[in-house]
């Protein structure tokens, strides 16, 4: 139990003789404590007043640790193997004495279980078929048992996205972490494809990752995701490094005099065909001169369905001047969900194409 | 108190049993609600057998009323003045119950306070700005004293808007709706220009609302807000009936070339500046032949600051093809919430443009 705070000199500080009645015990004097801020105020040209030296008084039957970073000291209850501890609360003394006076002490004092996170980030997979491909690793965890090393593997899914979270707890950290990248091994072997990072990263700063390693530069031609895949885009910070811009066509008028996409292929396929998003990936390559584009067209919803492309219905292209490779997709949720999946789809589709884990 | 669920007629539904063993009575026959069963299961051509049957066995000091939508009826038990009602829990029975026999009933059985609430939507003021403007009303609402009639006034800040909403609660609703439909036409008069909407509307649909009375069509040229602003006007169904699209110029070569930027005004003025940003809404309404266009043009940080141009500054421009204002704006924040801000500020300057309310 750890109190923080009402240890200063004055008359509204009452946590130590709080603490003092309910354990039954004393405030004494503590030399040791007293002579560490007579010097310490000596070295500021100070001298102690009455309510300076108050605060070397301290219960009897508590540890007292001087505080090298304020005047209150530490108080330190050891009652039925658990401790009672009162640090001072105001913020910067409360984290150094918490960080270099407690927590060390609570690892000398106790043993406590390791807990060890390996967090790996996927895209363009589903949980379920995650699952399947996982299966063995799956199998191989849930099936090893030692008392000094537990597993778990937890599916963590957002929208597009998942978080495979890897926790191994116990007393045996070098156990845990033999046996964590083993599994690690196991599962990027089994789902490379669908890996775009790990730890708390996210697709964007991944996308931009990339971009910087191949020396590459990007643009975006979007319809249907209206901005928001050049507004992730653009959430990194340092970004105007690779991304050049973005056409938002959200007008057909836009997509044909900004970006060429030919008025009689939007007349014979719609603006929501693979013929006019490989145009739209043309028309942004040609405008913005980039190593990269990705366009999207599809229908957000909830209006906007036609035959045979319902809403959530979307074209996405990812090319260089040399290849473009176009895919459709289909999802089936809320205005604001769809845009979300049409852009973090496109991102990861554009993560592919550029590591050669994608092709026409 | 309102249960719920417990009442079928299998063995593991002992909610009944509970209640009449609780309240000290037993289950007796309710001849109503089995002839009301028997009815309704010829009209299903079904006959009632011992189970359907058990569900006419009602707790006898309860109140009980046969269910229009189900065969479990609803049981009332009152006690000191309080209702203690058992429901089923299939969710559409109990939701047609509780709205149709449970909220009814209630109202006869106890006088409860009306809560009204009334919320206007704010943009383009801090806070403590519009409770200076508002100071007079606040007065009033605090000191209006009446038993039958309390009054509160509420300024729920978000990032860039704020939420001002009005409650009168008590007995009198007709002195209620008079007082605070009074104070809003006082709110109303004092702040009207930065009330954008009431309700739960947002920002982008009222601008969209705008567009449309005005039978007008929008574009936007976006440096900064790196397509966000894009975004949350096609965050709203049915934007593509007065939304164009953008150019999101990124790079200051996109500004040169797809904006008809002057390349000797970023060289002397750069490209954050009030120059550039009139340029980039000429260059959209060039671009895109809208009725209006917004642009702009900051440093959403955390680089990308130079002298005199702190991180967070940025430069929005809105016009028509016949009239073109400016504003500098500085925010201090994250570059998530710069980016939010600049573009809720651009959205808000269109507003107040569009109204008249803001002129060059």
């Amino acid at each position: 139990l750890i109190s923080t705070g009402g240890l200063g000199p004055t008359k509204d500080d009452i946590t130590k003789l709080t603490f003092a009645d309910y354990f039954g015990t004393k405030l004494v004097l503590n030399q040791q404590i007293l002579d560490d801020l007579s010097e310490r105020f000596a070295q500021m040209g100070r001298t102690l007043n009455d309510l300076n030296k108050a605060q070397a008084m301290v219960p009897e039957s508590a540890e007292s640790f001087t505080s090298p970073v304020g005047t209150a000291p530490v108080t330190w209850f050891t009652k039925q193997g658990k401790s009672i501890i009162s640090l001072p609360g105001v913020p910067g003394e409360m984290r150094y004495l918490l960080e270099n006076l407690v927590i060390p002490k609570l690892k000398e004092r106790y043993t406590t279980d390791q807990i060890i996170h390996r967090t790996l980030l996927l895209a363009g997979i589903p949980e379920s078929n995650l699952a399947e491909m996982l299966s063995v690793v799956d199998d191989e965890i849930l099936a090893f048992t030692n008392s000094d090393a537990r597993f778990k593997l937890a599916y963590l899914p957002d929208l597009g996205t998942i978080k495979l979270r890897l926790t191994g707890i116990g007393s045996d950290q070098k156990l845990i972490e033999q046996k964590i990248s083993q599994w690690e091994k196991e599962i990027r072997a089994a789902a490379n494809k669908y890996i775009y990072g790990e730890g708390s990263s996210t697709l964007p700063q991944a996308i931009g990752d990339l971009m910087r390693s191949l020396n590459a530069t990007l643009c975006t031609a979007e319809s249907c995701t209206g901005g928001y895949l050049a507004h992730l885009i653009t959430s990194v910070p340092g970004s105007g490094d690779y991304y050049q811009g973005s056409i938002v066509a959200y007008a057909n008028d836009v997509k044909t005099d900004a970006l060429q996409v030919s008025q009689s292929t939007i007349d014979t396929d719609g603006a929501v065909s693979e013929s006019v998003c490989g145009q739209l990936v043309r028309g942004a390559l040609a405008k913005f001169d980039t190593t990269f584009a990705i366009a999207t067209t599809g229908i957000a919803g909830p209006s906007g369905a036609t035959e045979g492309k319902p809403a959530g219905t979307v074209w996405i292209g990812v090319g260089t001047h040399d290849q473009i490779i176009t895919r459709r997709y289909n999802f089936n949720r809320n205005r604001a969900d769809n845009i979300h999946l049409f852009a973090i789809s496109a991102l990861d589709l554009l993560r592919r194409f550029a590591k050669g884990l994608d092709q026409a």
